[in-house]
């Protein structure tokens, strides 16, 4: 099983080496992932430049590939060019920082899994729910398991699974659930600061702290102590609303 | 009505300015759009770095503000912190190139929209069909009639639309369509190139011409000499698989 692994968080982030540790079990590993953090990217690509792919080593030891690019320009790119086979599994992660809600959409860990699922290749992301002190284990070994099932049953052209894991000991975690994407967001605002020439400069702040009256949802699944499995798909059309906007007659 | 105005090519590119001399007549106009090209950040926000705002003019006069973010941090940034009055309508574009498939989730004018529709407000994307010799008035007139019937009726919460019109005289534009998202994306690929000094980058590259036997898609409608009126909408959740993931027993 050839399996390619990308991250936000930058091929030196600690998620990424506890997830290549697990999968390695698994089958042949190959890590194509920035070279520094790229939190909140989204699913953006590089158009405007070209891009840089250096050798990264841990421990004295090839580690894969680090590129000045997006998580999707990694997997765009390790597919497209790096890895001589295509790969039978890409995962994202694992992201220091739940996923869940309309957070996805920020998401630079699940756009390098969506990127995986548009080229055609099951796909997953993983994110463990803190920001602070954590322990990839559980994730690691989630990891595994649900990379397992996908390689045993099949998942739907263009879907790709999207698994939050709560920042607990994996002795305490109930279960897994299969969820749905919470409708919930952050709640940000802006610092209005002045920089020592005195001139005005703003910085995004927020928190995360909704309430969903969901009890199906990732936010709650994981906030109850589960860890939530989304299934996701990128034709964003609103079928629902498509005869109304038919009667306005524009 | 309060119009909030940006786009993903930069406060100073000329389809930001067509549409914001459109949208005037109806309205007051705040235009607040990246100070340079902004092209395929997707749904990028900046957390890690300060955004900057300057007032920018054309033709000698104020024209909006300039920031150092992406779309979707212009629009988070007017509605809580520049604007006094929260906007009643969002409009981004008009951009240079479509934005139909899953290109849209590339795309820097959508997302900008899209942020919109997350904060509440309806919301409206607009892209015009060509990279050369761009003729904005169909899109920019076409544009403010949208508004008008946004005005008039009433999106679902967390529902936006993306318009794109095609490159031809307005005479010869056959109507609008409402559509849904086309299941194609770019086929792209990478040069390898080296530089003077002989390091090795890669720059991606492709087109954007696939075969789309969806007849009620956006492409095909574009293709076809119609205005696509594509209703999007950010819950990801693939709900029909969500039985047959529960069966995987994970």
């Amino acid at each position: 099983m050839e399996i390619l692994i990308t991250n936000d968080d930058g091929i030196y982030a600690e998620g990424i080496a506890a997830l290549a540790a697990a999968l390695k079990k698994m089958g042949n590993v190959t890590v194509v992932a920035p070279d520094t953090q790229r939190s909140a990217v989204g699913h953006a690509i590089t158009l405007a430049d070209p891009l840089r792919v250096n050798e990264a080593r841990r421990n004295g030891n090839f580690f894969g590939y680090a590129t000045s690019g997006t998580p999707a320009d990694c997997v765009k790119l390790a597919i497209k060019t790096l890895m001589k086979k295509k790969p039978d599994l890409v995962v994202s992660g694992i992201n220091l920082g739940a996923n869940t809600g309309y957070n996805i959409l920020y998401s630079g860990t699940v756009s390098g899994a969506t990127e995986g699922a548009l080229l055609g290749i099951p796909s997953l992301a993983v994110s463990l729910d803190t920001f602070v002190r954590p322990d990839f284990s559980a994730a690691a070994a989630f990891s595994a398991k649900i990379a397992a099932a996908m390689k045993k049953h099949r998942l739907p052209a263009g879907t790709l699974l999207n698994v939050n894991v709560p920042a607990i000991p994996a002795s305490k975690i109930k279960g897994a659930r299969v969820t749905n994407q919470s409708r919930t967001s952050f709640n940000d605002w802006f610092d209005m600061r002045k920089d020592p020439r005195g001139q005005i400069y703003y910085w995004m702040d927020g928190d995360f702290k909704p309430k969903d009256s969901d009890t199906s949802s990732d936010l709650n699944a994981v906030r109850a102590g589960y860890i939530s499995i989304t299934p996701i798909q990128f034709d964003l059309t609103d079928y629902k609303f498509i005869t109304e906007l038919e009667n306005w007659k524009i």
